[in-house]
C-alpha cells in the first residue's frame, strides 16, 4: 500500500498565442504536486515558461524540465533519428533554459521528465538513458528523472543509485509488458475510471492492462496531461479520490527524501 | 593609458552543418579571453554550444552568452518589435542555454553580451537595459553586461554598481556619436590597420570616426567577429599588437577584478 | 449604396495541434464568400492549408493567400525589419504553397492579401506596394489584392489598373485617418452591433471613428476574424443582418467582374 | 549504350547568410541539365530560391523541386516519423513554393527530387511512392519523378506510366542490391575516379559495389552533389568525361521526349 504520491502534469503546452487544453493552468497547478514545464522544442516559449514557472512557484508545485524533441508541429509525438549526443545536447540546452527561469524565481530545478517520443526512445535506448544519468551527475546530482518503471532508463538509475521515480499513467493504457499504449490522439475518458485506476494502482500495486489482465505496477508519481479532454476534471477526481483513500500528494523530492530516512 | 585588455570574439555562429567564416574556432580560441557563444536564435544549435563551451573551458577564455532576436534567416540582424518582457524572457531562455553547457563542461559564465540588432535595440532602449540589469542581479549578481560606452546600458549598470564592460570594436567604424555604423555585411579588412586602431586606443583613448574626427572612446574589452572577412589574421594582428605595445590581455572579469582591488 | 459585398475571413490559423478560436472552420466557411488562407508562416501549415483549401472549394468560397512574416511564436502581428526584396520573397513562397494546395484540389487563385503586421506595413510601403503589384501581374494578371482604401497599396494597384478590393473591417475600430487600429488583443464584441456596423457601411458608406467622428469608407469586401471571440456568432450575425438589408454576399472575383461589365 | 544522359545537382542549399560547399552556384549551373533546388524545409529560403530559380533559368538549366524533411539542424538527413498523408502535404507545399519562383521568372517545373533521408524513405514506402505519383497526376501529369532505379518509386511509375527517371549516383557508393549508400558525412573523392565511374556506367551500364561486385544499373540522370568537398572539380570531370566519350548532356524533359519519339 503506498501512503503518499506525487502527482505530476505537463504544463505550459501552448506556443505564442495558441493554448492547449480547456484547462485554466491556474486550476491544474492548484491539484499537483509536481510540474513538468515544456521548453520550446515541442511546445511552450520562453514567454510561456516564465509565466509557468513562477505560477509552479506560487503554488509550492516542485519544477520539472519537459524537453521533447525539436518538433513544434508534431507536438514532439514523432520520432526523429537522431543520434543519443544530439539528443542529449538538446536536452542539456532545454533544462538549461528552465533551470534559469526557475533561477529568476527562486525555484530549483526537482526533476526531468523527457516528453513524447522522446519519453520513448530514452525508456527503450539504453545508450541515450545512460547519458542522460551522467549528465544529470554531472550537471546536479540530485535532478530526479522521471521515466516508467518498464524502462531502460529505471534500470540504469537504480544500478548507479541515481535518483528516479516511477510513474503511474493516469489517462493512457497499459499493456501485459507494463508499456504505456503510446497516442497520438487521447478521446475524452470518464475521471470517476481515471481516479478508481490510480486508487487501486496506489492500494493494490496493480493495473488492468489492454489485454484484460492484471499486472504489478510499481511508480512513485501519477501522471495525467493537461491536454487530455476534460483535464481539469481528471485532475480533481484523481485528488479527491487520493484523498478519500488516504493517500498524501507530495512532491517527488520529498517523497525520496522520507524514503531515504526510513 | 590602457595596460590591460579583454579581447572577445563571437563565437559558434554556425547552423546545423553550416559553418561561418573561414577561422576554425581551435584558431580563434587560441587569441581570445571572452567568448561570447550563439545560443541557438541568430546562430548556433546544442551540438555547436556544447562543442564551443567546451572548447573556450579547454583554451582558459571565460564564457560568455550572446542571445540575440529569434531570426536564423537574417543571423539576428533584423529588428522585430517585441515588447521589452518579450526579450527579457527570450534572453532568459538562452542564458540558461548556455549556461547550462557551461555547467556540464566545468565553466561559469562570466558575461551576457546582446547581438547584432538586439545589441543595438539594448543600447538605445532605456526600459530593456534597466530589465536586462534587473534580470542578472536577481539570476546572478556577479555576471558582466558587455556594451558600448555610447548606451543606455551603460548609464543604467554604472548607476547601479552592476558590472558592465564597455567594448571597443576593431572591426567597425565609429561615428561621432560614438556609436557603431551598424553594417549586415562587413567587407575584408586590413588586419594591421585594425591592429593599429587597438594599439592607438589603448594607448591614447581615441578612435577616428567615419567623419574624420578624433573621439575619446572608453572600454575594457576589444571586439572582433569570426565573420568578418578574414577573422583570424585579425585577431592575430590585434594580439601581437597589442603585445608589442605591452597591453596585456585577460579576461574581463579579471581586469574588473583588479580594478576593483585599486 | 453598396448591393453586393464580398464577404472575408482569415481561415486555417491554427498550428500542428493547436487550434485557434473557437469556432469549426466549416461553420465559418458556411458564412463567407472568400477566404484568407494562412500560408505557415505566421500560422497555418501543410496540413492544415490542404484541408481548408479543400474545405473552401467545397463550400464554393474563393481561395486566398494569406500570407506574413515568419514569427509563428508572435502570430506575425510583430513588425520584422526586412527589405522589400526579403519581404517579396517570403510572399512569393507562401502564394506559391497555397496555390499547388488549390491547384490539388481543383481551385484556383481568387486573391492575396497579407496579414498582420505585414498587412499594416504594406499598406504604408509605396515600394513594397509596387512591388507586390509587379509580382502579382507576372504570376497572374487576374489576382486581385486586398489592402485597405487608406493605403499605398489601393492608391497604386487603382493607377496601374491592377484588380484590387477594399476592405471594411467589421470587427476592428476605425480612426479618423481611415486606418483601422491595429491590435495584438481583441476583446469580445456584441455580434448584433458589428452587423448593424456593416449594414450601415453598406448602405450610407459611413464608419464611426474612435474619435467619435463619422468618415466615408469605400470597400467591396467585408472582413471579420476567426480569432476574435465569437467569430461565430458575428459571422452569421453580420451575414444575416447583410441579407435582411438587402445586400447579397459574392466573392469579390464575380463581383469586380460585374463592376466591369457595367 | 547511353548516348544521351541528364546531368542534375542540388542547388540552392544554403540558409540565410550561411553558404553551403566551396563551389560557387554561377559555376555548377554552367555545368549541369538540371537543378534540384531546396525549397526551405532541409535547407534554403525564399531569398535563396529566388536567386538560384532565375540563375537556373538564365543558364538554360531545367528547375527542379528538391522537397526534404522539415529540418534544417538536420539537413534532411535525419528520419522523422510522419504519415505519408503529412509528407505528401509537406511536399506539396514545397513543390508550389518552388513553381511560384519559376512562374516569377518564366520557368516551368520539369522535375521533383525528393532529398536526403527522404528520398530514401520515398525509395522503400510504397504507400508514400503512390501517393506522390497520385498528386504529380492531379497538379501537373508531366512533372517528372527522379529516383533510384532500386526504388518502388520506380516500379509504380512505370506501372501506372508516370514519367520518371533514374538517377545514378556519381559521388555516392553503391550496395550489391542496387541501392546507394546514404552517409551524413561524404569524404573528399577524386575527379577523375567519378568521372570513369560515369563513362562506364552510360558505357556498359555496370557499376562497381562496396562489396567489390559488378552490377547492371538504369538511369537516365547521373547526380552529383555540390556540398560534396571539391564539388565544381567532380562536375567539370563528369561533363569532360562524358564529352569525350561522347555522352550528350540533356534536360530529363528533352530526354524523355527523344525516348518516346523513337
Amino acid at each position: 500500500m503506498r501512503e503518499i504520491v506525487d502527482l505530476n502534469c505537463d504544463m505550459g503546452e501552448g506556443f505564442g498565442q495558441w493554448v492547449l487544453g480547456d484547462a485554466p493552468d491556474e486550476e491544474i497547478m492548484a491539484l499537483i504536486s509536481s510540474a513538468n514545464i515544456a521548453t520550446g522544442f515541442h511546445a511552450g516559449d520562453p514567454n510561456s515558461m516564465d509565466r509557468v514557472v513562477k505560477l509552479a512557484h506560487d503554488y509550492g508545485v516542485a519544477l520539472g524540465a519537459h524537453p521533447g524533441y525539436l518538433d513544434l508541429r508534431g507536438f514532439g509525438r514523432r520520432h526523429i533519428k537522431m543520434t543519443s549526443e544530439e539528443l542529449v545536447n538538446d536536452i542539456v540546452y532545454q533544462i538549461g533554459a528552465i533551470r534559469e527561469f526557475g533561477r529568476r524565481h527562486g525555484a530549483s530545478l526537482q526533476h526531468v521528465k523527457p516528453h513524447g517520443a522522446l519519453y520513448m526512445e530514452v525508456a527503450v535506448n539504453e545508450e541515450l538513458s545512460k547519458m542522460i544519468i551522467d549528465l544529470l551527475a554531472k550537471t546536479g546530482g540530485g535532478t530526479i528523472l522521471f521515466c516508467m518503471e518498464a524502462s531502460k532508463t529505471y534500470q540504469l538509475a537504480k544500478q548507479v543509485g541515481h535518483p528516479v521515480v516511477r510513474e503511474f499513467y493516469a489517462d493512457r493504457d497499459y499493456s501485459n509488458s507494463g508499456q504505456i499504449v503510446f497516442k497520438r490522439q487521447v478521446e475524452r475518458l470518464n475521471p470517476r475510471t481515471i481516479a478508481e485506476k490510480c486508487v487501486k494502482a496506489c492500494k493494490t500495486g496493480m493495473v488492468t492492462t489492454v489485454e484484460g489482465d492484471e499486472i504489478e505496477i510499481g511508480f512513485e508519481s501519477i501522471c495525467f496531461h493537461s491536454d487530455t479532454p476534460g483535464a481539469l476534471e481528471i485532475g480533481k477526481a484523481i485528488r479527491s479520490g487520493l484523498s478519500d483513500a488516504g493517500v498524501a500528494i507530495t512532491p517527488a523530492s520529498t517523497l525520496l527524501e522520507q524514503s531515504r530516512q526510513r
